[in-house]
Formats: C-alpha cells, structure tokens, sequence
C-alpha cells in the first residue's frame, strides 16, 4: 500500500492486551542463516516419507465425486470425523457425549483458545518447563503470569507441584489450570507413569485446577504399552487435546479437544472460525476409516523407533561423554543436557556453521532456563541426515573444547 | 463421559467474558422442524452445481505428487496464494505489501478475531442495521456495545452514521469500528455508489474510526462495473476483508483480510490455528492460477444473475403486491418489506408448514428489528426449486391473508 499506517493510533486503536506491537516472549535467538545443507533437527516434523499420498488421493477423488454439497457448502464438521474420534478414545476406555468433544485445527489452536476462556489478565497458571514451545510462547503473549514446574525422567515432578499449589494456596490463588505433555513429553521425551499420574490427577482435583492434558505423541509408543490417559483416570478434571498431526500429517491441520462439557461447549464459541469445514473433516475421516489409520500408526512408529535408535546411537559415539540424554520409549525427540562449557549461546551458532541446527532449550521454558539444554528431533529428517546431522553437532562439541 | 462435570465450578473456572453458559444473542427463533421436502430460501450458500470438482481433483493429485513436505507437514501458508490475492488486489489499484494482508480460515475468522484485538468490555462499534447475521452475533456475543446504522437502496445511511459519530463524539466516546459491506450488502443486497463511498471513508477519517469493508460478494456483480472498494479510496483508515467461499467454495474455509500493518499484524498474534496450513492455501492457489479464477466467475455471475432475475420475476407473480423487495445487480440476495399484518412471528411458521423457509430480518439485527423484513437466497437452490419455493411462499401470505 502506498500510505503508511501512521494515523493508526494503536494506542487507541487496540484492546488492552494486544497494546505491544511485537510478541513479547523473551525466548527468541538471532541466529545466523542455515547454509542449504543444513541438516535441521530442530522442529518435530513428521517424516515426510511417510505421508499417505495414495490413500490421500483416493479420499479426496472420492469425496469430490460423492455428493459435493457436503464437502465443498457451508456445512459443519462431518459428524463421522468426531464419531472416528469418539470410537478411538472409547477404545482406551474414554467414553465421551456429543458435547464432551470438539474439532480443532490443530492442537495449538486449542492452547490459544484456553486462555481465552479461562483466564482473566493477571491469572496463574502452571507448565512444565522445559514444554511445547508454541504453548510456552502463547500463554506467555496472553500476559499470565507462568509457574513452571521442572520435568524429570518421569515426567513432571510433582513433589514441586504440590509445593506450588501450597504456595498459591497460601496467597488465595487459585491457578486456571496446569499443562501438561505426559506421554512422550516435548521437548523431554519423558514418560509419566501410572502413579504419578494418579497423583497429579488428585492434586488437580483437591486443589480445583483443571488439568490440560497435551497427548500430541499419545500413538506414538515404539514398544510397550503407555499408562492411562489422565482424562481416563478423571473426567472430572482433565481437558484432553490429541491431533492427527502427528499420525497422519501436520497439514491437514485437524485436531480435538475433549472434557467437561462446560469447557468445551465455551471453547466452541471462541473458536472463531466456526466449525473446521466440510472438506477437511472428511478428508481426514475417509482416509482413517476402517482400520487403516491404525495400521498407518503401526508403520510409523517402526519409522520412528528406528530413527530414535539410530540418534541414540550415533549420540553414544559422537558427543563428549559429559553430554547427558534421555532414552525416549516414543514421540520425535531426543533432550540433551549441555555441561557448563557448552551453552547453546555458544553451541548454536557453532552448530549452524558447520551445518547443523537444533531447537536451544531456552525457547521451551518461560522463564529463561535451558541455557544448556537442546532438542534433536528426529522425526522429520532420514535415517542418513539423523547421523550425519547428529555427527556434525558431536564434531563442533568437540571443536568449541579444542578452541 | 459417565462423571458429569458438577466440580467444575464455572462462576470461578472461566474469564468474565465467558462466564454465561450459552450464547446470549437475543436473536434465536424457536423454528418447528422442516419437512423433507422443504425448499429453503434461508441460507446464503453457494450453488453446488457449480463447484469446479474436476479443477479441484486435477490440483489435489498435482500437489500431491509434487514436493509433499510442503504441502503436508508444518509448514506456513503457501506464499503463491498470498501473491495471488495480492495481484488480484492490485489490479483493482489496491496495492499491498506483504504485512498489510493475512490468511484467514473463512471471512468470519477475522470477524470474530476484531472484537479481540480492538476492543475491551463496553465499547462500541457501530453496525449496519440490518446486516450479515454471523458479525451481529459475533459481535453481540463480546459484550460490545452495538450502534445500529440503517442501510438504504444506497447502502448504510450516512446522515444517520453522522449523527451518530457526533453523538458519540459529544459523549466523549470514539467508536472501534464500523462493519459494514458496502457492496451487494447482506441481506439488502445493496450497492452503496462512489458518491457515498468517499463521504463514508471522510467521516471515519474525520472521527478517527477504522471501516471494517466486508466485500464477501463484491465480485459477484451481474452486469455493471461496481464503484472502487473503501479501501482504495483511504487505506489508512479500512481493513478489507474478502473470501474464496463465494467464488469458488464455501467449503475450502480460505479468505484474507487486508489493510493497516499495525492492524494485520495483531489480527496474526489471535489467530489461533496459526496458519491456514499448507494443504488448503496450495489447493486454492493452484486451482485458481493462470485465469482460472476469472473464467469462473464469469460462469458464477451468469448463474446467480439469472436465478436472481427468476425469483424476482416469480416475486412479481405470486406475492401480494403490497410486499416491497429490492432488485439486487449482485450478490446472493432479495430482500422483502413485509406489510404490518404479515410478521415473521407469523409468516415463517406458515411457510414452513407449507414446505418452504427463508431467514426472518430479525436475525440480521442486534437490536430487535427486522420484524417484518425477510431475507430470500436465490444462491443455492436450483431455478426449479427458487420459482416453486417463490411460489409457496406467496402462496402463503394469501392463505394467512385469507384465513
């Protein structure tokens, strides 16, 4: 446009919160430019490999030759997409009404829409730390104010969490809710099990704060079986968020929400674009039908574990031996814990020179932690790029000692 | 679910603007069921028979043959759609870098993503009266202070919005916006002329008050050319909002809004989902590419201006004469004046009665009006079925008239 904006008085112009021209997250790095080989394993990006372009193409041609008044109309959702849902989460004994669950496009749209709904400017709530970046970054640009509770190998460490809940307590606050990733945490890897979620679930419920449970990587187990859900173990508490994301792919951009009726049902009148569209509902409910998304999940996690393993591998023989990692049993990520010499403040630019880049720690907590913490996923990149990325970032370990 | 959620206490779980549990739009008629056969004049969708199915199959197999990471996984929306829309713009001498415009997931997204960034509890906006009943709702349902401006053959009713900017002015109170769709407007179906145009965008520069141009049916004009839209005559002081549901299917969920950086950018940070994600943006960029796009709406134009000259000519035959209606040069709607001994209240219980349903006025007001005023779709159903449900409908106005 030819005229600036300049008479625009924002500070009018605009409601309270949104006053700040910028995002005001403080966790962003000015990073040097990717060379054209950069082998990035920074983002959880499912494996393109693996998409399921022919069953993809038989869906949409037989959508487009059905009766196209209900794929390509104003029309809500398709009701088969969320009875798909319903079947799958009744079968991990989640059974769930019509009013118990919502579409989404996308899980992250759900992380904005709670605060949204839930929150008042000034409210509390809790994360784990480190956590899902764009949920990180969303609440913290909605003004909450964020406890962060650490995350260990079994997830998040709910010794500290009652603290924090006492702690609140004691100053007659009460947080809005608590967000957690126990299956298969991002960016940690680790794994909840039964009895502490049992735990986490009966301090929600004492101390009234709905849980917000995150199972983005919820199918994506390379071996044993994973404990409940939180939401199987109390309905009463626990909004659940799961996506087809990660199990069929990112862009179709189709998620949901389920839990107590009347969250949902006020989520649902804040998402603003209405219900998610006849086409992309189908799509995804034609192609997952009949058993197909299950056997789909089963190749994807060989995919994975085999990725996973082979990261683990090459990590054993490339890094300093003073590099600490988790061993995840699922998900897209490997956490890797830097020791006092090597902060990604130094590692990352170093990394990305030689051809490599990694997601820094800092940008997974709200607070400023993770100075010496990284995320390798190996989700998105091959077998060959997983090792010779993973090689890469040992060898400038190696060299950022020697300097 | 089998526990109900009774313990989730929602006077203290939710923020205030959501502490209601249901809409509190006031607009809501209680409708009986309609018969199978009901013809239904309500609803402003598009003419399925006109949906370009094998366009559409032809792109999806071609994205998803080609580079499938970009069209499948995490990925932003598809430049080439941006750029598409961009040259549309600027062929209509609305140039736009590229801050100055968005994707959204259908024009309603942005609607209902203003009230958030622009506005806190109490203020005000000022609406035409009547207008699109999706915005009145949205609106309403903010807890925004709504000033009704009545629309004429030529568009809002400038005098009246005068008057009402000085009122407001005098009260010490500057309104957020003005929604209005200057062309083809829903449900009038009006066309608001340059003259009115440009006295429009004066007084919201003079007054300091963004526009809000919701051009959802500007390029469905059926013969001649329409005036230049607000935001060509004063970008500083318009945020433009246009779709892809009229003119190539409701169902792809894609439109963009356009206008001040300063706005854009913000309207980005709520937009929850993120963006429109890479599958939808490429499938409407690359059906629409190398003049497709015009091609069809030549054929769109050359439908729906003979179905509205249809259900004109069959308004002519069968309502009583004192029934008062425009004669739309675009757009997807006729609007009718009814006579005082023909409400809503009682006409629609009647039609539907009688197998046929339009959208009663009273929906496209948040004030109440609109009592005797009924809004016709000749978009969506056949020609057939717009003569036979033009048919029962003034058949039903004589029997009420007879009874």
């Amino acid at each position: 446009m030819i005229t600036s904006s300049a008479n625009v008085d924002s500070q009018y112009l605009f409601s309270k919160i949104v006053q700040h021209d910028e995002s005001i997250t403080p966790m962003h790095l000015d990073l040097p430019d990717e060379v054209d080989d950069t082998i990035s394993l920074a983002y959880g990006d499912a494996d393109p490999a693996l998409f399921p372009v022919d069953a993809l193409i038989t869906a949409v041609d037989s959508m487009l030759t059905g009766n196209l008044d209900i794929s390509l109309n104003y029309a809500p959702a398709y009701a088969g997409l969320v009875a798909l849902v319903q079947e799958r989460m009744a079968r991990i004994n989640i059974p769930l009404a019509h009013n118990e669950i919502m579409l989404a496009n996308g899980s992250s749209q759900i992380l904005s829409l709670l605060p949204q709904i839930m929150c008042d400017a000034g409210d509390v709530i809790i994360v784990e730390g480190p956590s899902f970046l764009g949920a990180v970054e969303t609440f913290f640009n909605c003004g909450l104010t964020i406890e962060t509770v650490p995350v260990r190998d079994d997830g998040m460490d709910l010794d500290i969490l009652e603290a924090t809940l006492v702690r609140l307590a004691a100053q007659g606050i009460r947080a809005k809710f608590i967000y957690t990733i126990p299956t298969f945490q991002n960016p940690t890897g680790s794994l909840m099990p039964l009895a502490n979620r049992q735990r986490l679930v009966a301090l929600a419920a004492q101390y009234g704060v709905l849980i917000v449970e995150d199972d983005a990587y919820g199918d994506l187990h390379f071996e044993n079986p994973i404990p409940p859900k939180l939401i199987a173990l109390d309905p009463k508490w626990v909004l659940y968020v799961g996506t087809f994301s990660k199990i069929l792919a990112p862009g179709v951009r189709m998620a949901w929400a389920c839990g107590p009726s009347e969250v949902i049902k006020r989520i649902n009148r804040f998402k603003t674009e209405g219900s998610n569209g006849p086409f992309m509902t189908r799509l995804v409910a034609q192609v997952s039908a009949d058993g197909w998304l299950d056997q789909h999940i089963a190749v994807l996690n060989a995919n994975y574990a085999k990725k996973c393993q082979v990261m683990l591998e090459t990590i054993a023989e490339a890094f300093p031996s003073d590099v600490r990692y988790n061993r995840p049993q699922g998900g897209f990520f490997v956490y890797a814990y830097l020791p006092a010499d090597l902060p990604v403040s130094r590692l990352l630019p170093a990394a990305i020179a030689n051809g490599v880049s990694f997601l820094p720690g800092t940008t997974c907590y709200a607070d400023g932690q993770g100075t010496h913490e990284i995320r390798l996923a190996f989700s998105f990149q091959s077998l060959e790029k997983v090792v010779e990325g993973i090689r890469r970032l040992g060898a400038t370990m190696h060299q950022l000692r020697q300097a």
